[in-house]
Parts: C-alpha cells; structure tokens; sequence
C-alpha cells in the first residue's frame, strides 16, 4: 500500500477531528484517550447505560475494550454498538485477554454476535482463540497462535465476519481475501502498558474517516507504528519513550508517513 | 487583580496543605491526585456511598467532575455533597461534557438543585448550556456559546448561585457581579487530556484555603496557567508538555507568579 | 541482607517474568501495571466477579489495593484472595486510607479475616491503626504512629500473622520476629501520587519468585527505592521524577543493585 495513503489518511483525521466514543478499561483510559488527541481526532469516554446511546450518535467512531469488563459495562457496549450499527458508526473491537478466561471469551463472542463489528483489533493469542484455530493468551498478553499467523487471521476474519488486524512484530490486516502486511513498529512498543489499546482508539480515529476499514487499520497501524520507531530513537527507557510516543505521534509529518510507512500486500493488490 | 494576591494563595495551599476529596472520572484520575500535589495539597479519590461522607469531612474542599459518571456515582456525589455543605466544605463542580447528552445535562441540574456548589468550573460550551443562553458541547469538548461570553457567564452565574469560572484562550471568573478575566495558559492545554479536570482541581486546592471563591478560582487558574506557560517553552509535544506541566507547577515560585499573573478585571473592583 | 540477594531476586524476576493479578484502584492503575513490568513482571487487572478465580489461577502473585474500594471489589477480592490461598499463590493487601474512613479500616479487618494474607504493604498510620497501637491516617497520607515504628510493624506483624512491609524513609519489614530496614529511597517519592501502590506492585513480583516474602518485601522496595534515587538525580519535577522512576527500574542492573542495596537487620539475622 503507498505511503501516501496513509498519509492521506492521517491527513483527513486531523481535518475531520472525528470524534471517536470509547467504551474501555481503566488501565489504559487516559493513554487511549491522550494518543486519539495526539492521532487528531478527538476522544469521550462514557460507558452509562442512561448516555451511551446518545454519545454513540455523535462519534465517527465507537472503541470497545474488554480490558476490564464488568457485566454492567458490556451492557452498555450493547447499547452503544447496536445504536451504532443502526446509524453506521464503524466498532472497533479490542477483547483484550480474549482466552485468558472463560468469561472474557464468552463476552467477545457475545458482543460479535450481537453487533456487526467492523474491526477485531487483537493480539496473535486473542485472534487465535477467536479464529478457533489455536492461541494461548496469559493475562493480557499474547503467548502466540498454533498454525500460520497470516492465515489465522485470514480465519478469524471469516468466522467473525470482521477485519481482522492482529498485532505483533509484524501486524497483519485482513478482510479474509485481502491481506496487508504492517512492518512498522518497534520492540519497545511491547514493554510499555497500552500500546494494544492505543492502537485500538488509533484504528477508531482513522476508520472514522474512511470506507474501507482494512485500509484504514492497515494505515492507523503504521502510523502508529512508525511514531513508534521515531520514539524509540531517543528513549532512554519505557516511560520516556512513552513521553515520545505521543508527541511523535502528534508531531508526525505526512511527509515522514508517506515515506516511511511499510504496508505490503504480499498475496497482491 | 495584583499578582501578591495570587501567590499569596499559592503560599497559603502549599503551607496548609488542604485534602481535596475527589468523586472525578476514570479518564483523568490520575492527572487529578498528581495536580493536586504539585498545586501543594494533598489529594484524595473516594466514592464509595459507604465513606463519601466520613472521608469529605476530614478535607478542605470536594471536587465532583462528571466526566465518567454513572448513577452509583451521582449518589454519592449527593451524600458527599451534602455533608459538605453541612460542614461548610466548599464544592468545586466540573459538569464535563453538560450538553453533550441529556443525562449528563440532568445530572448538572440535579446536582445545583440538591447541592450549594461554590464553583461551577466548565468550558464555554458547558456554561452557555448551563445559563441557558445557548452553547454547545460535543463529547467533552466545547463547541462555544452563542452571544458573549463574559455575559454568558456572568448569567450562568446568577442563575446558578455559584462562582462561574468558564475556561478558555481567557478565563473568566464571575460570581453574577464581580468579573476577573484571567489571560495566562497556553494553547498546548487544550491539545491535552485533562488540564480542564486539573484546572478542578487546583481550584479546589485554591478554595480550601480562602474564603473569596471567586479570589480564589482567579488565582487558581492563574497559577495552572501560568505553569503551562512555562512548561510550553521547553515542550517537544503534548506528552512532553504534560511532565512539564505538572513539574512547573510543583515548582512554580512565588515570584514568578506574582510577577506573571495575568488576572483583569475589566469592570473595576 | 546481602545486596546479591536483592540482585538474585530481581533477575528471577526478570527472568520468570511472573503473571501480577491487580485488583486495585483506579487512580493509580496504570502506574501499577507499567511499574510491573518495568520490574520484569506481567500485569493483569481484573476484577469482575465472574472471572478473577479464573485469572488469579494463572498468576504468581495477587495484589489487593483498596485505594477506591466499592462493595462490589471487595467482594471480588474475596472471591480472588479465596482462590489464590487454595493455590498456594501468595497474596499482597495494600490497606490504602485504613484508618481514614471506618469502611476502610472495616474492609481490612474483613480480607484480613478471611484470607491469608502473604504481606501486608502499608504507610506507616496505616500499619498503626492495624496494630492497634496507634497511627493516623489523613486521605490515604501517613499521620504517623503514636510510638517506636519498629514496634509498631512487628506487632502489627503478630496481630495480623502477615509480613508487614511498613514503608517511609526507612521502610521496616518484618514477620513479626525478623526485621529488616530498608535504607533506599528518595523524598521525590512521597511527592507523587502512587509510590506505595507501586511499592506493593513490585513486591508482588518479588513474592511470586520467592519462599521468604519478608526477604522478597524487603528486596522489592530495595529495588524500588534504589531505582528512585538513580531516578532523582536528573529529575526537575515530580513528573520528570515519574518518567525517571520507570525507566531506572527497567533498566536496573544486577550489579548496581547489588553494590546499592541498603537492607539492615538491626536485631542480627
């Protein structure tokens, strides 16, 4: 995929300034809502049942983390999910430790088949299990797939019906026929808490400002990727490439995008 | 209003070091209790219906801020609350994102009805919504009011019986008669999460040690933003602003601010 | 204690990289999960009830922090704590505010009674109030002991049949009849919200990788206070401090914690 669509993709986040309503975990809250500023579009955060419906319709985008569930709350990602399908606001899915318990698994099942879910944003071990082809999560972090990560999430993406993008060293994005490739990124993105959720609320920016949502995940996940590389040039730890990462991210050029984002189509266009 | 004046306050929090009881959002929590410290208070978060009451008479001001708010929460910002004016605690309320769906509107109103809120701290949107003349508001954010705002205010003001203190390029804090316009901050607060929780915040350290909530809010926020003045100096991005920030804050002199407070008072005294 | 010990410790940290099931508060949550893993650990916060028997099975280590308790978490700490001490996984209670609130100091009599409780993580009013000797407790903030802190922490230690890991500017750790005092640290650290969450984060890692958890607490906060001094020297604030903080704990080496380790047993070993 040409850097310039994603840069023309990033460019039209920070136009639009869509607003992207996150239901989510309290861990990574305030990073998801800091990197949705820094990506340019604009965060709310309300997970009340008496609201959730309302927020929904005025957001380009809807985020759903199951980082830490309650049965009140995935009540509300009912509510805000189904209002959005009704009006055509894309959901972004995380089911962040999806396979680490009975509980967080049922639950993703759950809310895919209740709503049409336009992005399934997870881990290798997530998307394995949810693909039904083999993956072992351990707390919130990925222990890997069984078989060929490409085609897991080529499985996962027909089973749920979703683009699937699956997160790692290198994240693959896939409809079920078209696969991307999205080589951007860097190791320390892994030793830092939330870097899956922000890439989530990042998906939800973009794909709040596109149509075809493999492309923009494709396209939100090198840039949030290549922000990441910058980052880590001058990180002297975890917590101040953290600092970085949000003001790479804020800070990056369409030009640095497009000539550094790295999206292959290795089965071709 | 003299610069003396806002150290003044500034010395008074940081040598009385007043508990600011919190019932705040998930999003900005933490931003809140580390705020609240480098204003020179000591911070406190507590919301359980079981405690709220017990724990808000041990401090020198409550702070409620309905950025996530729920029902549960609502009830015990009322218990907290109403012990509070019992007491002769002063109430800092934050109605984030009030005009954004109906129930966070309702809950604003339900709360300036059951409670005496000393300061209603909100953006411009939420002020225009709040006295009524227009404003509009989309997730948290302020879509700005629809005449002046300094009258805005000033009849939020006196249709609320609070001090109003609406934030933006200019604060203006009224209570109905008095108006002080304070000029500091920094454009790169608003690319941030959370400094209009933070501003909260400081005004709940500032009213604890004062008996002018409308002195005291001026000040406060003269001080915050004053410190984001200085942190924009150095700042690479909005993560790099947000250490300063909070840094500058803490260590915020003062000289400095006396001689940089920037708080008019375009009807005279 | 040998500075190797604390050395030895650290690296089987970093090495079994063990699972930290957090049920905890929501004002220092991420700061626990990333200070976890900057120790070498894996975080997990969960709390719903229908899923932390099932989380805390695959973990080395529960911490329990009441710092925003609800009913509803204290029933999932039941729930979580009853199944760890089946397991045999050893649990960390953090008693934030004990002593500031009835239902606070109530709440850590209940899971006190309930379950067996592997260390006991407290300021040093907390630790007091829990003796029953004397101590007071402003918000979650340390008032201090009414007499000789030593004293305080062994009875504490007795009473309650927990190590006692008292932490201050000398942090006493004691099973009741050894006691170690831990001489790293730096006052930067009180200056920011959640260093004691952190410090019961960290001694959850150590204590999963350990028998002795008086050794392991004792350990853990040598490792903690160290990586705040190193953290403290470049700092120019709270917020760069925090930054700081992370990344020295990450990057911690074996020697110098080795050679900076300062754990004394007054009483001989």
């Amino acid at each position: 995929m040409d850097g310039a669509i994603t840069a023309a993709l990033l460019a039209a986040v920070r136009e639009q300034r869509p607003l992207v309503h996150h239901i989510t975990n309290s861990v990574t809250i305030n990073d998801c809502a800091n990197i949705t500023i820094s990506a340019g579009a604009a965060p709310v955060m309300a997970e009340a049942a008496e609201e959730v419906a309302d927020m929904v319709a005025a957001a380009g985008a809807l985020v759903l983390n199951i980082g830490t569930l309650s049965a009140a709350q995935v009540d509300a990602m009912l509510i805000a999910g189904r209002r959005a399908n009704d009006l055509g606001v894309p959901v972004v899915l995380d089911p962040v430790g999806a396979g680490a318990t009975p509980f967080r698994t049922a639950t993703v099942r759950r809310l895919l088949d209740a709503l049409d879910i336009a992005v399934l944003k997870g881990n290798a071990g997530e998307i394995g299990v949810l693909a039904g082809t083999g993956g072992s999560v351990r707390g919130v972090d990925s222990g890997g797939v069984t078989g060929d990560p490409v085609e897991t999430a080529r499985e996962c993406a027909r089973a749920t019906g979703t683009v699937v993008a699956m997160t790692g060293a290198v994240d693959v994005v896939t409809d079920g026929k078209r696969v991307y490739l999205v080589k951007n990124g860097n190791p320390a993105m892994d030793r830092l808490s939330g870097t899956g959720c922000m890439a989530a609320s990042v998906t939800g920016a973009f794909v709040a400002v596109a149509d075809d949502c493999a492309v923009a995940s494709a396209a939100a996940l090198a840039a949030f990727g290549r922000a990441g590389e910058r980052a880590a040039a001058g990180a002297r730890g975890p917590y101040s490439f953290r600092t970085a990462l949000f003001d790479e991210l804020a800070g990056l050029t369409f030009e640095d995008l497009a000539g550094h984002a790295r999206v292959e189509e290795p089965y071709g266009v």
